[in-house]
């Protein structure tokens, strides 16, 4: 067993590892314990439920994501287009490294849960609309600096950014059916040829 | 109980319904035989297992889909761009006819199982892929017309038609996330905006 220090991390970390490779209603809270090494007394002085434990394993996930892809991303000097091509460059690196160690492309954590639960619980459902809705703000500045500098024309920018989330999406959803982290990179290049034009139309 | 000629289709429909209201790993043949009005002799009688009956009722809504989606859509005599706008408009009326019924966007039925199976069931995530490819081979055709009639450059026709499919499953994804299908028509322009350029650099 794990010291008492360590077993909330190990059941977060656990979370993220059953939930990516099975699904939310695949895995229980007695499995959670026994492979995070932690007794089911601890997991309910932690969390409420398996809801409970959810929410903030989204909390710690959308941290990581914010840390090893967002921002080395759309955070760094490259031209503006060339980052958002970046951010499917460093999901392609992220899906291959855990179909080297696991076998599998795991596909988005927020993806995967939000087609899973989206019709099935609120709370999660809000907090993952939340999740993308921050993806999408950080996107949406990249798409006003193309913009500024006159790499695109006066597009609807807030339209480009969820044009741009949801191909990144689709694009590592094809990824996992296919097994193939591949197609992350040979479709990077897709991501720069958005610009939701009709500006006028689309407000109409 | 329902006639025994009627058992497999009420099976089948029941199925589509309670995979698409909750997910694959919540629903067991159990219930499904209870929705059915159907016996658990008659389940086993037509079906092996569950694994099975989603096997037969994943060719089934592949046919539906083509009929009143993608047929009706990339078959059309719109020009070639239109028709694939016109597949997010289709789209979203069927999203919406869900959401009215049901309270809910329901989301893509390939693309949730997509995501909740294929690192859990090779067959299920090989029939998905072989779905989504047939897609994508109606979507190439249209983009093939959009270059041959001039409205698009000499692009990789194959590449922008798995673009245009990612981006269609990434918008069904945010819609469903919000619960609100319009999103499936404000973003529909962003899939003529589609054409992945590098066809020597992809190549490489």
């Amino acid at each position: 067993m794990a010291r008492i220090s360590d077993s909330k991390e190990r059941l977060l970390s656990s979370a993220l590892e059953l939930f990516s490779e099975r699904s939310y209603a695949n895995v229980g809270v007695q499995e959670l314990c026994e492979h995070a090494g932690v007794k089911k007394g601890s997991f309910y002085y932690f969390f409420k439920s398996k809801q409970d434990l959810m929410l903030e394993a989204l909390g710690h996930q959308s941290q990581a994501i914010d840390r090893m892809i967002l921002t080395p991303a759309l955070g760094s000097n490259l031209p503006p287009l060339e980052r958002i091509e970046h951010l499917f460059h460093l999901t392609y690196e992220f899906q291959k490294s855990l179909k080297e160690k696991t076998g599998r492309v795991r596909g988005c954590f927020f993806g995967n849960l939000a087609l899973e639960l989206s019709t099935q619980d609120e709370l999660i459902r809000h907090r993952l609309d939340r999740i993308f809705r921050m993806a999408i703000t950080s996107i949406r500045k990249t798409v006003q600096d193309a913009v500024s500098v006159g790499d695109l024309p006066d597009i609807d920018v807030t339209s480009t950014a969820e044009a741009i989330l949801a191909y990144w999406q689709g694009v590592i959803m094809l990824a996992k059916v296919r097994n193939d982290p591949g197609l992350l990179k040979e479709l990077a290049k897709g991501a720069k040829e958005f610009a939701i034009v009709e500006t006028k139309d689309a407000a109409a």
